[in-house]
């Protein structure tokens, strides 16, 4: 049984596949299953360029997107969720949505909960790229000290 | 369970070290475990410059070279396959000698055998270096399509 798996999501199509693969493939128990969202600070920022003026501050309006945002992952991370139960059948399952760096919060959040192991798709959402791994995995891959099991979901042509 | 995994193995002290950080921080029932390791025939190459007097023709001492290569590393493999046994437990143990390119062996023993799974040391007897990967397993990641179990085994400074 793997303890205590960290699932990072970016709800794209490849981590769907990723999940798919890792159960047909195998048939690993799952102790606890952590699927985890990163609300990429970059993105939010970009977001901000040039709509600050219904704000008092620029501060003030970073909160309420990040809050509203982070909403909206959570309610989709719920959906996912219900899928992971149904395909990885983990005995205990927790969700997390963390605001920041996609790679640094899942390092982190893979140190923080003493995860046993990382499971990553090769490649996630913007990642049409004929690269070995799209740039987060390849970022986890290179940062983390944790065991990374890396599923291919990218069909190189 | 883990259907079957290939375990491809320089006999260094990463390989080792893998094993036991797989077996340490997971607790995963394994089917069938394949453990591998592929002559390098470009190292035998470099051994054959200038030792090719004492031979009728280059081929005949190739397949010479290739011959005791081979029974040599059966034999190491056996050593290797009795602390995989120990440490992994698998329900079956199967031992594979191949003469060629490492990772091209392995990503074509991968197919042939069919597995669920490759378990990779980060890096292995030559790779002292600060890249994320040593060569062969960057080359493996790259060409395969199977899912892979990537341990971590050297630490960065």
């Amino acid at each position: 049984m793997f303890r205590k798996v960290l699932f990072p999501t970016d709800f794209s199509q490849g981590s769907y596949k990723a999940m798919k693969i890792f159960e047909e493939k195998n048939n690993v128990e799952i102790g606890e299953l952590i699927l985890m969202s990163v609300v990429d600070e970059s993105i939010v920022e970009e977001m901000m360029n040039g709509y600050s003026l219904r704000y008092n501050s620029e501060e003030n309006e970073l909160k309420d997107i990040e809050k509203k945002l982070t909403e909206r992952r959570i309610k989709e991370l719920k959906e996912k969720g219900e899928l992971a139960q149904e395909i990885l059948k983990p005995k205990k399952l927790k969700l997390i949505v963390k605001f920041g760096i996609p790679y640094k919060k899942i390092v982190e959040t893979a140190d923080e909960e003493d995860v046993s192991l990382i499971l990553l798709p090769s490649h996630g959402k913007l990642d049409f790229t004929h690269e070995i791994f799209g740039s987060t995995t390849c970022r986890v891959l290179k940062t983390t000290k944790k065991p990374v099991l890396l599923i291919k979901t990218y069909e190189e042509v």
